[in-house]
């Protein structure tokens, strides 16, 4: 571990999860370093363009340098830069937003997000990142995990981010079987009052899940008995066409089971 | 200077624009140090999400946690916020995308793209960087820094992205003066073949210039003498709407005509 890296970007995650705008003192105190070890940062991080200094406040603020790196991160990843076609297609056939994920941790981060046709305001999802629990691209991912990835998945925090969000372990582990055996996963507004979500797993030439891909929109246009099974179908040709794209063999998917 | 952290984000950029995967040996190279140093800076980068090894190759990549820090930028940046709401309408009324940008060194990064009504496949380039020179956003925001800062754009390398793209200091200080003549700045495929831009500055609340919003679309479409005038006119009002959502005085750019 180098500590001067592990402080910088302990700055960075205060401002990005924190307050957007701190002082000197303010992050001294939450990084639990002196101020003048802190100013030194700021400075390296500001010579960088990852933080910028507030001319009216002279408070420090995230830079950004930082966006482009994640685009570069985004630009470079295989399942995002594959998914794109196949996630305009899904949505202008089913007519609903489609999301691009990949777990990270236990969150599942959306690297793309394919609009609702119509045009309609919409918010731009993609960097957002997801309790895995409480979305279908997150319980498609974990149902493909290996049986000891997705036993930590369970034994962790499950937060719940409506009512309807599902924090039980047992009920959780009952649906990821049910996943395994469907092809896809649905959430019934666990993440959004009103939004239904439907994904399935996609796969990457190693056979290991890669991410999820999935339909979007609200619980009236996907969840009802005739859409909910067109938009089945939809999401798992698309992702498996999208898995063959990343060169995934055919049986991939089926070792999970054990 | 805290050596440590300017040599992580080094390696990030080096990870950023070059190759997508390097290995420590060729890291080491690059930046220039040891291969225990880069060995150590990855580790912990590794540990912040910064960086990922490729289980097959051994070889690093950006991490996803970069997206995460990019995305708070976004978030937390008032233009940005703001500018949404705007962005659409003028996609809307003008049936183009729309591009908000802002100017970091001599690069204008785009932090919001509304897409062009109608859903046909579109690229979204938030996160992009674009020479100053190339695009009518970065011509609209140079027009109105204050001179120095404006004498320096022009004095330092002026690529060129198109045959057209304009690298001669003279022909873009005229430019420069007619845009705060008229208020929007104009591109004709000076970025892009067959694309033109028109933007209009943005003014906060210091009366400074916080960025550019504008139309981005084909020639044909934007640039008829008609569309041209229609454009620059929906493209002002906007952007003066925006800046007065920033809190901007009334008279904010009049001061930059020194």
């Amino acid at each position: 571990m180098v500590q001067a890296v592990h402080r910088a970007f302990h700055v960075l995650r205060e401002l990005a999860t924190a307050t957007p705008r701190l002082g000197v003192t303010e992050l001294a105190d939450r990084v639990g370093v002196a101020k003048p070890t802190v100013h030194a940062l700021l400075r390296t991080l500001e010579a960088e363009g990852m933080v910028v200094q507030d001319r009216e406040t002279g408070k420090y603020r995230l830079g950004p340098g930082l966006v482009t790196l994640g685009n570069a991160y985004l630009d470079s990843h295989e399942l995002r830069t594959r998914a794109v076609t196949w996630a305009d297609l899904l949505a202008t056939q089913v007519g609903s937003a489609v999301w691009v994920g990949l777990l990270t941790g236990r969150e599942v981060l959306v690297v793309h997000h394919a609009f609702r046709p119509g045009g309609s305001v919409q918010v731009l999802e993609t960097g957002a990142t997801l309790p895995w629990n409480a979305c279908a691209l997150g319980k498609a991912i974990a149902a493909f995990l290996p049986a000891e990835r997705r036993t930590g998945l369970l034994a962790g925090e499950l937060p719940r981010v409506t009512g309807a969000s599902i924090d039980a372990p047992d009920l959780l582990t009952a649906q990821l079987d049910r996943v395994r055996e469907t092809g896809h996963a649905v959430d019934e507004q666990e993440l959004t009052l009103g939004d239904a979500g439907i994904a399935a797993p996609v796969f990457d030439r190693t056979g290991d899940v890669a991410g999820a891909i999935g339909l979007v929109g609200p619980v009236e246009h996907l969840l009802t008995d005739t859409a909910r099974q067109e938009c089945a179908i939809a999401v798992r040709q698309v992702a498996r066409s999208l898995s063959r794209d990343l060169g995934a063999p055919r049986n991939a998917g089926l070792r999970a089971s054990d």
